[in-house]
């Protein structure tokens, strides 16, 4: 499994955003929307092998996980509006206390990046930034757990939260992209990897 | 320069569609408008060095051709909305017979891909398809003009004028993936490409 992990530091934690001002009144989860669509697509299918995870610190009910299965997930169609309405739909049928399958392969439930990092510490975590090493230069696992944030870095303590679990920082070269870029870049890059291995 | 060409098989020629049908009724212009995310957008900034180019194919007025510079776009942002507001503009103000700045940086006109090939001879083109050479094995010009399709590849007709001018087919894989994906990754490789060189 490949799993990215973005932060979305304002993501509106309550459905009551206009899906034409995702940008705006939803906390930028316009940038959200779009690192699904560069997690999970292919030209005329999905990436099975995919999980993708956010976790909204926007008000006014955070934090809210979201977590998309690529195996599962149905009916998602690859544009911006489309993916919103499903990340829309996840908010607003949160409920505390369990997990809830929002739509097909779709999940939200409360939990922390501590929890979330714990969970998944079968995994090898790879901090994306600028000043990491370069990707040409790291052995990136089978079982990678990429960490972005969005239009902000995540935070120290999250960083230190990483480091305790092991993760190592990657940087894809000296230029900011953006978020989506750079889940699309590792999808692809990781892709080229694997088909040169299985020569 | 660094230029990326998608074909807009069904791009509608006309403005009278609905911003929140772009999939639909705009015949897939939702793929353009994630293509000139993927080909212009930096994390902070717009690529200077990039032009994009697409030909509207769909009813009612083929073909019109669009071309924003990266150079001189200006208030463009970077979500799928954003971006197709402004291809409505450059169709609706689109006038026969001669080359209109419909907003800052963005421009339309009459023209086939035969003259868009010939206007930019002076380029080297790179035809990409799942069966070109792989892009690793490929020394890739500085004065890239990267050709793709949008749902469907470019025909074979327009495959031959571009080898009459000297393109290439390059791949970036078996795996068939969103133009999108690879306009960004085509942008992330090169700048990895250029900052070795610069070493």
């Amino acid at each position: 499994m490949r799993h990215f992990y973005v932060k979305s530091t304002k993501g509106r934690t309550c459905g009551d955003f206009n899906l034409n001002d995702t940008a705006g009144g939803a906390g930028r989860l316009d940038i959200i929307a779009r690192a699904v669509n560069s997690a999970l697509w292919l030209s005329h299918s999905l990436r099975r092998d995919v999980v993708f995870h956010t976790i909204l610190f926007g008000e006014p009910n955070p934090p809210i996980y979201i977590k998309i299965t690529g195996e599962k997930v149905r009916k998602v169609q690859p544009d911006e509006r489309n993916i919103t309405i499903f990340l829309k739909k996840a908010i607003e049928r949160f409920e505390e206390g369990r997990v809830t399958q929002t739509t097909p392969g779709i999940f939200s439930s409360r939990k922390t990046f501590e929890e979330l990092v714990e969970e998944n510490k079968a995994c090898d975590f790879y901090i994306l930034c600028e000043d990491g090493d370069d990707i040409s230069s790291v052995d990136i696992s089978e079982n990678a757990f990429f960490v972005l944030g969005d239009k902000e870095d995540i935070s120290d303590d999250e960083v230190k939260v990483l480091e305790d679990a092991g993760a190592r920082k990657i940087s894809l070269g000296k230029t900011p992209y953006l978020t989506s870029h750079c889940v699309g870049f590792l999808n692809m890059y990781m892709d080229r990897m694997e088909e040169k291995a299985d020569k």
